[in-house]
């Protein structure tokens, strides 16, 4: 079985670090392709050019949205070291540069090794109810489409969906589940998806929901994660001067921490 | 009067986009240059390429360690945009490229500006003692120099200078006042600087101290710094499989965050 992940993140080198790929269509955000889709996509082929397994530390910087088409992404091997290597590239689309990604490329740590290195964490999974007990994330709402909820199941902790009926609850947190829906194991690569395909948490706190551009987006992989769905919370802490940041943890079954996120976008003006 | 950070971080455009510069000896960290003086030095000639006030979003990679020498700043300008100016910059040293950095630079807002949009802040500064009942953090200690101590001035939060003296406290988090030594303003180029100047909270759980490499540096600049010192609460919650973050939030004494950074690093094998 083909996975549509693997299939929406194929890319095909044309030539010296030069690659081709196609922006599916079904993984936008009110047709605009999600950032962490996108951004899985560039890695796709970064990493390709690194000859590692792994993205480590991602950092994209979105310049336009990019509907479903054709795209070329140029990529540079800026250095390759021994621990990691470093690769940058620019995503085009019709002759216009839309993303610009760096990444340091390498093999993540599986937890058996964590043993081999010096280990203190001070924060745990969000506490959530079984995801039964929690509400899937619609592929469309009011007049839009979230294609993207076609490919992802995420179900929301109960106390976190208000916003989505108008009710934002004022706490900018959002907390949830999620796995791919056609049941394609969550690997290193489609954690730059999930962390950010959660509703921004900034929507708790904003009474006219909308399109919320990220100016740029940050994962850092800390681990392989373990089978399962993972859990994921997403918070903004501050909203001020007409952006905001909003920081992702990523666990997976075996409470470990596999990703952090940081991003920053604008707030729509009111 | 010249200040050193405005010394240490001119640039001069030799031709389109090429800029030359001096990595100053005295802003090291046991003879390597600081990585947050050398973002703010890269930074120095993207903000000149992008003809814009300030650092907005900034990622640097790094790739090498730098000592005081010449350095040669290739900026590219990814995209002039309306509300931001993205440009993507790497530094060489003797042929050598030591730094990649892409960032976004725009205007910064000021406090007085949060008014016109969206206001949500959930998280307060840090609560920190007097300066004077603070610990003065030194330029040297047994068997190293940290040139930068001599250029800026950090007081550290009593609870949090035990691993100075090898008595960890196990808490990861590094808390503290900072100002430059010679009386120059923090703007928001110097607020790159600040976000790496710290002592890293990982310190707290290392029996061992040492270089700790950073990898990938991220600062959010999020509003412009009203006058006066500042105040910084660094911490590290994730230190697994050879890696850990480093989270950061500076404060100004309007208690108004004016910048957030998260850098990933390895640890040292022990």
């Amino acid at each position: 079985m083909t996975f549509a992940f693997d299939l929406a993140t194929a890319v095909h080198e044309q030539q010296n670090g030069e690659y081709s790929g196609v922006v599916h269509d079904g993984w936008d955000i009110r047709s605009n392709a999600n950032g962490g889709y996108v951004m899985a996509l560039v890695a796709s082929a970064m990493r390709s050019a690194s000859q590692r397994q792994d993205p480590i530390s991602v950092t994209a910087h979105y310049l336009a949205p990019l509907p479903p088409g054709e795209v070329h992404i140029a990529t540079e091997v800026v250095k390759r070291g021994k621990t990691f290597c470093t690769v940058s590239a620019a995503l085009h689309q019709n002759g216009r540069e839309a993303v610009r990604v760096i990444g340091a490329f390498g093999e993540a740590a599986g937890r058996n090794e964590f043993s081999t290195s010096l280990f203190h964490v001070d924060i745990a999974p969000p506490a959530l109810p079984p995801m039964t007990e929690c509400s899937r994330r619609p592929a469309s709402g009011p007049g839009f489409s979230m294609g993207l909820m076609d490919k992802l199941d995420i179900w929301l902790h109960p106390d976190d969906t208000g916003f989505a009926r108008g009710e934002q609850s004022g706490k900018t947190i959002v907390r949830g589940w999620i796995n791919f829906a056609d049941g394609r194991p969550i690997d290193t690569l489609a954690l730059l998806l999930v962390a950010d395909a959660f509703p921004p948490p900034v929507f708790q706190v904003m009474t006219v929901a909308g399109w919320v551009p990220t100016v740029e987006l940050t994962v850092h992989v800390r681990a392989t994660p373990a089978p399962g769905p993972l859990r994921c919370v997403f918070s903004a802490h501050v909203v001020q001067g007409g952006m905001f940041e909003e920081d992702g943890e990523i666990w997976d079954s075996t409470d470990t921490l596999v990703a952090q996120s940081r991003q920053i976008g604008l707030v729509p003006l009111i």
